[in-house]
């Protein structure tokens, strides 16, 4: 009997980020990215999202690799916490991407200790019995690829993240014609991205922004600011090329952006004149109308460089009447309030802010469902997984494999941790494997788990009240008034009465010396919740203490 | 010296939603609009917002009346609250906006003591200085007007919220005759909706949703369900008449839906069949291809109908494979994330599930850019201000009158609170009015404040500490143990060594016994902090209570 091929979804699908693909046959295992993701606004105190991957655990004798298919974030991001649980795990990387995550592993102080492999869009590798093919992707960074992995089972064609770019900026579109001879070979399984599955058409080219620059720096009579992604390579190349044009320097702000620039200069990813650059100190001392100031935050995070600009709590960034403000991305979904928060805000401080749809000034890396067709048309594979994308988008990438003639009973669309097995010509989604979401919260990682959120999200909508007693161990009657604590519920200054109340209430419960800790404990709690309930419609957190 | 008319923008210039307007005339004030807000993501734990309208506080006698434009929730839903402090103030709405202002004055209980008058498009009003003229604008709602104010200072045009849709699915276009008539009598001031002032080109007529409906409809082979709001009637007609012509019966789910349909039923507004109508229990007997289940919840609302049945949770519809899902509505801005967890929620439940972009399943009801265009054209007004949006909205839509040649010095971009003032042929901005936003939390209104929310944030991120230490009122030593009580900070069946490490801390920090009790609460809170964010990286609210 013949070993399955198994490809497990770790993260991405059935989310936008944290993506994370595990290919299993026999005893191997090898890996394709290790993303973060946002969380989402309920998950109240969490920093970011990691994929779960316990089911690598007891495994890691299996795992031959990991491949990052480009240095965006949710397929880099969860790569250190990885190699802190697996140090040996060799990591096979593109220059940038490789240059991108080095900037990572240096943070996590795990550089030295990382076996790093460079790759390159038309190369091969080979990972126990997976046989890798590596193809240029254009995407909204230079240097992605998907992968093409010739497995035992057959050919799985993994598309990373991609456009049909004709015109990318850095001149390197999608490789149609490796595409198509996979196709010509004959390819048992696609997996491609999912992001823009509910977007008809086809997504603009990267080039479109810089006619939306040509006319932004042609009007601009200030400063200009433009912010974007750190990880934006080729967004900042624009910007740089704009600013050229328009005889103005640029200085750069943001430790991550400082830093990508930094490594993409030196590998020869972006081309920067030495007499273009200034120190963003030196911009203050310049003409507004020579300056462009290249930054992060557009996705509204609060101790990003542009949310601080837009409360005046930026050291060295004032946004002042006369600047523009070039917001050069889209929120990543769960932003929108935050990033549209940012811009009003800079509009208060008399900043013109530009964004789509008020200007071209950003683009999706991801295709759209034409260049989705396009991409099924092309590799024509027996088996279609969507990944990367919300079940929606999913459902919605499903729908265009039936539309170009793909069988319905061979799309599978799974969410993370459903396996997918090829076996013996068939193909079938296998058992759940256990997994979650593993939380980073502060330094702890993974110990924030579903019971912590759950007393956060009552914490956050209601506040609490501790009520602390003592009860006479002899007779069980109590002894002083109970203090009551209470943080988050009422204003405390105008709820005097309302404390009172609840104050007689506890009293009159411990009236009966008989009960037990325990009891009086529960009735406390019952007799308060129905109580601030009535009185307030609300259900504050209640947690009586027994001295 | 003439009096000014002072134009009082009390909510909506700053924000989507809670729309409200004053216009103070000597000792007159009339108003228009009394609408609600959704809360923000960090207004953690508020139902919804009011605005605030202290300023009106000791001005009763001055009040003339308010007139309502039409009946969505951001225009009516502050109104019970306004009565309960204005009991006499008169009300005027045409009819179906008066009827869904009833069913609401009515679960306020504050029905037979409002004076409302009806009146209508086409009508007039004088209400002390003012004299009002009303006019037919489109939106996603019937019956909507726009108002004329001739004033002493001259005429106001108020658009209300307002699309130029020529084939609207009552048949009643926004009156563009009466807009030119003002236009040729010379207009003061024009207030005009923003909401959609980012986006370029016409807003879809209500129309074009019949073409996706019907295609839906042809298509579907199960049952049917169709999201949208309570309020949005034409909607709810355009449903039935697909309904009807395929063969299908509606039922309604939903309690503001039933009340909303009831009315507009009642007062002609709805045309719905006898025999078109089925409760929403016999459609359990009915074969699904004949079923259309009418309901809200297309913004995620944890206690909608749709939100309950996309986690199995509602008593009445279980969700099904076969089931078509139309979401028809776009998301509220802030929204959207709980929209598209519902959206996935019920793909998981194996419906399809359709909304835009997927399908034209719902358009816009507010006017886009050259909609915008055309309005300021029609009324060509000496002074402009933009109403209704973020100030990224009223600032676009500044652009656009700057565009079609309004003065810049005359468009007054305002935010809530700040008057403009006309006087003696001049025009300025005021002077800031006190105010904010009225937050309703529970049975509460406008309790809650600042203070209350960070708690609730510090709180919903890293939850609390509350330390409980008894100490010895004569010799100043702790007695016992220090109790240490916390929620939403560590998962604390793991966290025993670090609890046990605070205890330590604290009885560490008392050792000191010559220190005051204030003293002790502040070392105590500080070193807990500390070791707290050493140990974790985060920062819980830390409560010392010394008995």
């Amino acid at each position: 009997m013949a070993t399955p091929l198994r490809i497990i979804p770790l993260g991405g699908l059935g989310e936008v980020g944290k993506n994370m693909t595990a290919f299993e046959y026999g005893k191997n295992i090898m890996l394709i990215d290790c993303g973060i993701m946002f969380p989402e606004n309920d998950m109240l105190g969490i920093d970011f999202i990691i994929p779960d991957w316990q089911y690598l655990r007891d495994k890691s004798d299996w795992l031959r690799g990991i491949v990052i298919t480009h240095g965006h974030e949710d397929h880099t991001g969860g790569l250190p916490y990885l190699l802190k649980e697996f140090p040996d795990l060799p990591v096979f990387a593109t220059k940038l991407t490789r240059g991108l995550i080095e900037v990572k592993l240096k943070n996590h102080k795990i550089m030295e200790t990382t076996r790093l492999t460079t790759i390159e869009a038309g190369g091969r590798l080979d990972l126990g019995p997976f046989s890798l093919e590596f193809f240029r992707v254009a995407h909204s960074i230079p240097d992605g690829v998907g992968v093409g992995i010739t497995t035992p089972a057959g050919l799985v064609v993994h598309t990373g993240d991609f456009k049909f770019d004709h015109t990318p900026v850095d001149g390197k579109p999608t490789d149609f014609a490796k595409l198509a001879e996979f196709g010509g070979r004959g390819v048992l399984a696609l997996m491609s991205d999912s992001t823009n599955a509910d977007q008809p058409g086809t997504t603009p080219s990267e080039r479109v922004i810089d006619a939306a620059f040509a006319q932004v720096f042609r009007e601009a009579k200030g400063r200009i600011i433009v912010g974007t992604f750190a990880s934006l390579i080729s967004r900042i190349q624009q910007v740089a090329n704009a600013a050229m044009r328009n005889n103005r320097k640029m200085a750069i702000a943001g430790t991550s952006m400082v830093e990508n620039v930094k490594m993409a200069q030196k590998l020869g990813y972006l081309d920067l004149p030495n007499d273009l650059i200034v120190r963003l100190e030196d911009t203050k001392k310049m003409a507004p109308d020579r300056v462009v100031i290249m930054t992060t935050g557009t996705q509204g995070e609060p101790s990003s460089v542009l949310a601080r600009a837009s409360v005046g709590a930026h050291p060295q960034i004032q946004i002042e009447r006369g600047d523009t403000i070039i917001m050069s991305s889209h929120p990543i979904p769960g932003n929108e309030e935050m990033v549209h928060r940012t811009i009003n805000r800079l509009f208060q401080r008399g900043a013109n802010v530009l964004y789509d749809p008020i200007a071209q000034v950003h683009v999706s890396g991801h295709a759209s469902q034409e260049e989705q067709k396009l991409m099924l048309n092309l590799v024509r594979p027996e088996y279609f997984i969507p990944v990367h994308g919300e079940l929606r988008h999913l459902r919605a990438h499903e729908r265009l494999a039936h539309q170009i003639g793909i069988l319905p009973q061979n799309v599978f669309v799974v969410e993370d941790g459903y396996p997918v097995e090829f076996h013996e010509g068939e193909a079938r989604i296998g058992e759940r494997l256990p997994g979650g979401h593993v939380y980073i919260d502060g330094s702890g990682v993974g110990e924030i788990g579903p019971a912590v959120l759950r007393d956060r999200e009552i914490l956050g909508r209601d506040g609490f009240v501790v009520v602390t007693l003592r009860r006479d161990p002899e007779r069980g009657l109590i002894i002083d008034k109970p203090e009551i604590t209470t943080r988050g519920f009422v204003y405390v200054q105008e709820a005097e009465e309302l404390l009172n109340g609840a104050g007689d209430v506890v009293t009159r419960v411990c009236e009966d010396s008989s009960l037990s800790d325990r009891a009086v404990h529960d009735k406390v709690q019952e007799a308060l919740a129905s109580y601030f309930y009535r009185e307030t419609k609300r259900r504050p957190m209640i947690i009586p203490v027994l001295l």
